[in-house]
């Protein structure tokens, strides 16, 4: 006779929060996203979130595909890019259904370098957007551009091979650290961003000439953010090893277009289930406010996926008080997502909750059964194309996505 | 007629304390301590805490002094050592009455690498010896001494050329950050240890050649704690402002030599008040316990005089835990530091109390008024010569010397 389902449920999440927590996420190499990622071809961009056409998507998703289109020698500007995507001449793809995660916009392009992130425990590989502040945030101006070029002309050939020289940087060890640090990895990866630096420097210092050394070495002592990519392509990796497992209620993905917020969950595999992307509770830079603010953006939430970002806010007071939380909020939105996971985590630990770990591991029943709903920690970009970023704050996402994935795993398991 | 005596210590207070607010440490240079320490002779050794002959030394205070006279080549081992000591051929006295401060043992000698950093605001000097955990500690074996070559030989020229490229970097910027990131700039300075190689970095590139450049890199990567010896000389060069003010009860210095614990107060000069060092509440390397341990030794309580360490416990909660303690209890030590001390610190902010800032300047008439005794983080030394570090702990400091304090306070403005 069959086991009740539920008994088939328990067993399923048991291995995906096995998975989750024996994950080893190694950064193996930086390389030109066409080198590397498998269904890229010359025409592709991949995007951030659900899949979405030309038309439905948002300002600030516009602008960084134009803005990636002009890094690229595609279109000289936003008319000649606009007319080429009309005449489908550009083939656009979500990150996530290539084993891919971008932040914000999350563009990737075939000259782009991306991060080649490797599970040492399982052996699946993921790929990483970097980080920076215009492009991803919509702006296609040629001083937004060169940032794209300095990454690819400068910063990636030399932390390539730094990189290759190390075989493997251990990402998740640097995390775990990074946590007892300030950092939820998510918005504040400065501690990350340092213990990176700090582990890369000497196999650096061997391989790049000493120009190419200073100006790495001041970036990274000038952006704190840098090693949002490297989390997220760990987190990506790490939730990776843990879908497709029959039976299994994981969310495996949470990613926003801008548009529309989608979910994966590990017994449904590779099938978006989808919502209206969230308006932010966010704190604006000057001269900006709500108004001009686009809707929720970004591969990112992957952090909070695996267990940290706005799961691990207790540890980064400051993001709440930005927007008018005090530390103490900010342990209770931590212990309130263990109300919606499946286990704590062994590695990621927060010195202020005595060094329990992060709720890890969402569970789409207990979001239903409870109500509660994820908190993502995010960046806010400006609504119209070319502007860029304009604030940050938290958002949680439409329960929708998560309705509708229910309603798919009763019809697959004939639970009506 | 003349002011009350409680308005004109109000008023001492109040400039001391602004003297401590506005102190901006910067490091200026790393250089052999007998080309900058005023006093330095040939012969001199200096060393942590009050002024303590050789035969009431403990036993690492000599084992610390004997590997520093084997690195100077003033002797080849003990025997030779203990012989010049006992003919006189060496002058023993206290880093603090020369603007220094060393860690533990604290010993400073001629050839021995030191910081100096110089408070911008105020135009005083001071000087740091940097931190080991071998000499230090009390060994006196090759590979000790060794620890001292490396830093004299290799690390301290590149670094100090680097510093003297930078014309200064800014310690107070450094430790502020490094609150927000976990440390409390004492036991755990690991987050001002990438802060400080991320700054120093892009000059380090410029003026040493490759080889020294992956040493320092991977030594700053290796050792947590290398910070430690600038944030003991940024306390010193800040509170070493606020002394010598009439009437101010401010404490500008405790210290302790693994004998006696000292203190110093504001109106009462350069003179020490010393009281017993106080047994370590600590926890253990394996294989030891308290019948090993030395009493509470080094300079270090400088960080706590200027309102962290053990003042800043809130936010490394890691710290306290390793002797029982959650981190509810290092709230509550950060929150008790607040009844003995001055003000709240301005820049010293802590991110789990909604960013207000650490119990600042300590008020001798306070402490015997409540009886809440200063809380210090320290490590813990084998009590016998040649053996070293064997755990880490919280102390409090002898009554008495606060006690004898008041009394040279009340005789001096005829109080009695």
């Amino acid at each position: 006779m069959d086991k009740p389902i539920k008994n088939k449920i328990e067993e399923a999440n048991k291995i995906a929060t096995e998975k989750i927590l024996k994950s080893r996420p190694l950064l193996l190499d930086i390389k030109p996203a066409i080198d590397v990622l498998p269904n890229m071809k010359k025409n592709s961009i991949f995007h951030a979130g659900p899949p979405i056409e030309w038309k439905r998507m948002c300002g600030p998703m516009k602008g960084a595909i134009v803005g990636t289109m002009i890094y690229e020698g595609l279109a000289e500007n936003w008319t000649q890019a606009v007319k080429m995507i009309e005449y489908e001449e550009i083939e656009f793809s979500p990150n996530h259904d290539h084993d891919a995660v971008g932040p914000m916009a999350g563009v990737i392009s075939p000259s782009m370098p991306v991060l080649v992130v490797k599970n040492d425990t399982y052996g699946n590989i993921c790929y990483g957007r970097f980080v920076e502040d215009r492009v991803q945030f919509g702006r296609f101006d040629m001083g937004a551009v060169e940032t794209l070029k300095f990454w690819s002309e400068t910063l990636a050939p030399g932390l390539g091979k730094a990189i290759r020289k190390s075989k493997g940087l251990d990402l998740k060890s640097i995390m775990a650290k990074a946590l007892h640090m300030g950092d939820e990895l998510h918005n504040r990866p400065a501690a990350g961003t340092l213990l990176f630096a700090s582990v890369v420097m000497p196999y650096l210092i061997e391989v790049v000439d000493r120009d190419n050394l200073v100006k790495t070495a001041k970036y990274f002592s000038e952006n704190e953010i840098f090693f949002l990519c490297m989390s997220m392509a760990a987190c990506k990796v790490t939730m990776n090893a843990a879908s497709e497992i029959e039976y299994s209620t994981l969310v495996t993905a949470m990613a926003r277009n801008g548009t529309d917020f989608g979910i994966k969950v590990s017994a449904l595999g590779n099938k978006w289930f989808v919502g209206p992307a969230s308006v932010i509770d966010g704190v604006y830079f000057p001269g900006y406010g709500s108004d001009d603010a686009n809707l929720d953006m970004g591969d990112s939430a992957i952090t909070e996926t695996a267990g940290i970002g706005g799961f691990a806010l207790a540890d980064s007071p400051a993001i709440l008080s930005l927007i008018g939380g005090s530390a103490e909020d900010a342990i209770k939105y931590t212990k309130q997502m263990r109300q919606i996971t499946m286990t704590l985590n062994d590695m990621f630990s927060l010195p202020i909750l005595d060094f329990e770990g992060t709720g890890t591991g969402i569970d789409l029943r207990k979001v239903l059964r409870t109500g509660i709903l994820p908190v993502i920690d995010t960046a806010i970009a400006h609504k119209e194309p070319g502007i860029g970023m304009i604030g940050a704050g938290l958002v949680r996402p439409p329960i929708d996505a998560f309705k509708k994935a229910l309603h798919a795993y009763g019809a697959k398991y004939h639970l009506t």
